[in-house]
């Protein structure tokens, strides 16, 4: 197989794209589509400060990475969930890739904030991921605001992006369908929250961690079965095998044809939000979930 | 397995109704779904005149029974394609069918109109199987129309329209999305179109149709690959055992929650329709789709 751009040798093929690249290519390829979203769908400028979350596995470094190299003022942000030796060593992975390359971190470390994973999936009876993740978004929302971020960046890839879709799809649920895409504009009390490489699959960000020697965190959660949306990210790439391309155009003309359907309806039927008491971020209900689930800890560990 | 209404050894199993049904008892379950889709969706009454599509497989024959049965006023109609063989033994079997059970059947013989498919494929560069589509579709709604019939009923279930329903979410395609469902209301020269089977699977109708004794034709066709969407309907027999009951949900939340929101847009965007000065069926172009194929075939042949 030879490159396409420059008829080299080629050491990755993406037939999603009817081509192959060496590395160098590849490396010019994976920033162009990166680039490429920033620039389409608007995602921020060199003014913008930028916090992006960092879990230390392959997507979130390796978009880190990128947007350092192309001069975006980026802070990075890790969520310490407090689950042991996993938790520690995902820490490290982060702390040491920051320290190579000069990049500020911020570490939320939710065993001082009275809500370390363990503990809360030890009294609460929902599966634990879903508490776990809209707890990391509570603190990627708050530390953004807090520390006067314009932008919150995470590292969803295309797959991720196409499974939620198809999962939200099959539900056709309209508060998530209205509101899906690389962008979230900022709204009262939100940062706007970008996803830069929503145009690139887990395949390509792999391969470009491996080819630049980024060192990643790439243990399962000891809490969960494994990534999520497995099953659905299979079913996709059965699709994809079939009719190359068919996932980026399941996507794409989603945001072009079906959100703004699902955007018109929400607005005329979507709850309004206020403050929380305790914390000042922004919910539907009376205390914010967060500030529910460690109220209800600390009545029962009586602290 | 016991029925799961009297207790009897059951003949067939359903787990998407976490069920399983005995013969007499799975005949009931039949017939409930249909008048569950009947009621709930209106469809139509016993004062409508209802045009039946018969193609002569399990899915129309075992519709026209079960409406026949429950007293509607209903009349077959079977397109001869003029395929050879292949039309003959359809129309032998539809014909069969109406003669021992009563019914009223018209044949329209695209022989006679200047349109066999074998001609068609001939003279034509799209895929035969969307032409010949367009073709039964003007043929039904131009012979409801002219004999007075308020109502088209086709014999599609719910693998046909899960399939369909995937294929237009793949492609976010507003203008299907929009008007797919179980009833299309009648509008200025168009029918009411309704599908009393989409509660039903693929299996439950065949199922029907072997329990009834009912004479079928299944034969594939000789122009098309196989069944349509036979790709989609695998992917989504996988979900369906993933999750039974996952296939409905999808069809049912897409009419409840989905289809509003394409139909609102639509309704802004959507093309106009006029007369075709040929035929007098509504159209979006000057001469409608099936009298420009006729008409070109006239000029081909020096008919």
């Amino acid at each position: 197989m030879k490159c396409k751009r420059c008829k080299e040798q080629a050491v990755v093929g993406l037939p999603s794209h009817n081509a192959a690249f060496c590395e160098p290519c590849f490396l010019g390829f994976f920033r162009k589509q990166i680039e490429t979203a920033i620039r389409r769908q608007k995602l921020f400028t060199h003014e913008d400060r930028i916090l992006v979350a960092l879990s230390g596995g392959k997507d979130s470094l390796s978009l880190m990475l990128e947007l350092g190299e192309l001069g975006y003022d980026v802070t990075g942000l890790h969520i310490d969930l407090g689950i042991g030796e996993s938790s520690r060593k995902a820490r490290a992975k982060v702390e040491a890739f920051c320290e190579k390359h000069g990049f500020a971190l911020r570490v939320a470390e939710m065993e001082k904030e009275g809500l370390p994973m363990p503990l809360v999936k030890q009294h609460i009876k929902r599966p634990i991921c879903s508490v776990c993740g809209k707890v990391k978004r509570h603190y990627f929302n708050r530390i953004a605001r807090e520390g006067g971020f314009t932008v919150l960046a995470t590292g969803h890839n295309l797959d991720d992006e196409v499974a939620r879709l198809f999962a939200n799809t099959l539900r056709w649920d309209v508060s998530y369908l209205s509101d899906q895409g690389p962008k979230l504009p900022a709204e009262e009390g939100f940062a706007s929250k970008v996803k830069p490489l929503f145009r690139l699959s887990e395949y390509e960000t792999a391969h470009y961690a491996f080819l630049k020697g980024i060192e990643i965190h790439s243990d399962p959660c000891p809490f969960s079965s494994g990534a999520s949306f497995t099953s659905h990210k299979l079913l996709w790439s059965e699709l994809e095998h079939r009719s190359p391309g068919q996932k980026f155009n399941f996507y794409e003309s989603f945001l072009r044809q079906g959100r703004p359907a699902f955007a018109q309806l929400e607005k005329e039927q979507g709850a309004e939000l206020h403050s929380c008491p305790d914390c000042g971020s922004p919910t539907s209900t009376d205390l914010c979930g967060v500030c529910r689930v460690r109220a209800m800890l600390a009545e029962k560990t009586g602290a």
